[in-house]
């Protein structure tokens, strides 16, 4: 944190020494667009170029330069209080600027995106916080936190029951400790309640999160956090359809195209697609649903424009074999066969071989 | 769950009767709609007349009343093996029943909540559970639930941090134990964060829920059994918007019209409005959004056709006031102020009178 103090801190002084000497005081910004970023395999993850933006004060930028200077000038604010802010509580601080507030608040998360990006941190780095919740956790994690007496907490992820542990939307200074042999990402809170019924990660031995579709930021950076720290394997068990293909599974495991300076600490490279395919729906009979127009305009530009399934050739065959039958699947489909199967079998038998998940 | 069961033995076995005896079988439900619904003030909540319609066996009701055999078949045997259904697991299992299967998921529910109408019982009870989680919960209070073996497991929501407990899907058997003196409700993770943040639950003494949005079944009813439990008053805390009071608020406290058969289960008629109010905005001075085409609309509709609006003059005034103003404001708003407002000066200022709350 206190590096991040002394970045701003940096970036200010040099605005003001322009401004002693008399020159137009300027700040330069990675350009954030698809324009600016490729698919870095050896990394796993789309990051960004060395493109650039310039913000000059001049009249025309004199409301926008001001207000990145009082963002900064939060963000410093905050973390020297050990504080936070929501983007929306930063839209309403802003309030108080006088000409220099603004006027909606995706004026204000802009302006929070360009300032992250110039410091080439990550928003939580600087204490805004995301609006959304993180996910659930059930199984063999023992996580560490910190209440507000600054005193440390022990969360043990196996006490819960039926119910779970909430990731909170800040997740950077949370520790972890686990003996689990994998951490299963799941799609639906239905499924995740499925397994948490059957006792699953007892049985599997291994920690499940529940992403409850796309994941968050949180939830992303808890999973590349937890998996970093505790070397184990990140499996993705989602819907067999372009949603939980690319929306879903490539976030997690690459991230997003227009959030590219975030990639690096958003995204979980080691991530394997354990299932649903479109093969799966072949070998275990699945019950499936047409492709919708829009499914399939999703496959194709997926197999035409998006870095990362143009460099795995093992997804393009995946998702042409998903054309061709022309159906998708839900991972609950699975209950046609008995309440049990995915836990007694699907898991299990896919479990044997990791190493033939899709990358 | 062992009445559950003796009530679906029992339809069961009348239906044997009359086949056996050579007539035409037939059930009756509760007709499932406003004409069938009034807003019983003493209870609280939205409560079903007596309209049934009645399902005769004939060569045109063949397949639902088949359906309808089937799905009290499949909740008996959960229940009695002490295992749940998804609603879209309860789909999936039908692909099973040949003819009598499912062709969409639509059409599955219908007749699940014919059943849960016809038992007066509610889903859960049932044992099919929805897909959505619940909502989030730190503060005084202790949740006793069981885990796979059977083991209670003590969950004390003191101790998550930042974090939170997540509420399950299935709420009935919990059990809970706390001195907290109230239960807040919050619209936004983001207020909820704050609040956490700001140890709020320590200071106030209570229990902090965040609904994310309109509450789920799970969270309306896990609030419902907590206040029940501990007699203590809920107070809601959500955005001052037409959204705010009517489908989040009006939900939580009296229940929804399209589905009156459950609202005796799920609402939680001692529920009072804290804030953010009309008045509110003029007092503090909160910043404001104008309101949308379907804010006025949804208003307008309120005061003339919303039983529960209808009958509560204070509510009336009050939305009266914000149409005449013409804002909505965010529960977020109070950052202006600074982001410690809400919880030192906000909040205990409303707290002084909770007789003031709107009802």
């Amino acid at each position: 944190m206190a590096k991040t103090v002394a970045k701003i801190r940096k970036s200010a002084e040099q605005i003001r020494a322009q401004i002693l000497k008399g020159k137009k005081p300027s700040m330069r910004f990675p350009l954030r667009s698809l324009s600016n970023v490729r698919y870095n395999v050896k990394k796993g993850f789309f990051e960004m170029l060395g493109k650039k933006k310039e913000r000059t004060l001049t009249v025309g930028t004199v409301k926008t330069f001001a207000q990145t200077l009082r963002m900064m000038s939060l963000a410093k604010e905050i973390i020297e209080r050990d504080d936070m802010a929501t983007k929306r509580e930063a839209y309403y601080i802003s309030k108080n600027w006088g000409k220099a507030g603004f006027a909606e608040q995706a004026e204000s998360d802009t302006i929070m995106d360009d300032v992250e990006a110039m410091f080439r941190v990550n928003r939580e780095q600087l204490k805004f916080i995301p609006e959304e919740k993180g996910g659930d956790v059930a199984g063999r994690l023992l996580v560490f936190d910190t209440d507000s007496k600054g005193r440390t907490v022990k969360i043990d992820c196996t006490r819960f029951g039926s119910g779970a542990y909430s990731i909170p939307t800040e997740v950077e200074n949370l520790e972890f400790e686990s003996r689990a042999k994998f951490i299963l990402a799941i799609e639906t809170a239905g499924m995740f309640q499925r397994l948490l019924k059957y006792d699953y990660w007892n049985k599997a031995k291994c920690i499940l999160i529940s992403m409850g579709g796309v994941p968050t930021r949180a939830c992303r950076r808890f999973i590349r956090r937890l998996c970093e720290k505790l070397n184990i394997p990140v499996y993705a068990f989602v819907d067999g359809d372009p949603y939980g293909y690319f929306n879903i599974y490539r976030t997690l495991k690459a991230g997003s195209g227009n959030a590219a300076h975030l990639n690096r600490f958003f995204c979980v490279p080691s991530a394997r697609f354990l299932g649903v395919t479109p093969q799966d729906i072949v070998k275990y009979k699945l019950p499936t649903h047409p492709l919708k127009a829009v499914d399939i305009k999703r496959a194709k530009d997926a197999i035409k424009n998006d870095p990362f399934v143009k460099h795995h050739k093992d997804w393009q065959k995946a998702i042409k074999l998903m054309l061709d039958m022309g159906v998708r699947v839900e991972q609950q489909a699975f209950a046609k066969h008995g309440l049990d199967f995915v836990v007694n079998k699907y898991l299990p038998a896919k479990l044997r071989n990791p190493g033939r998940f899709l990358p």
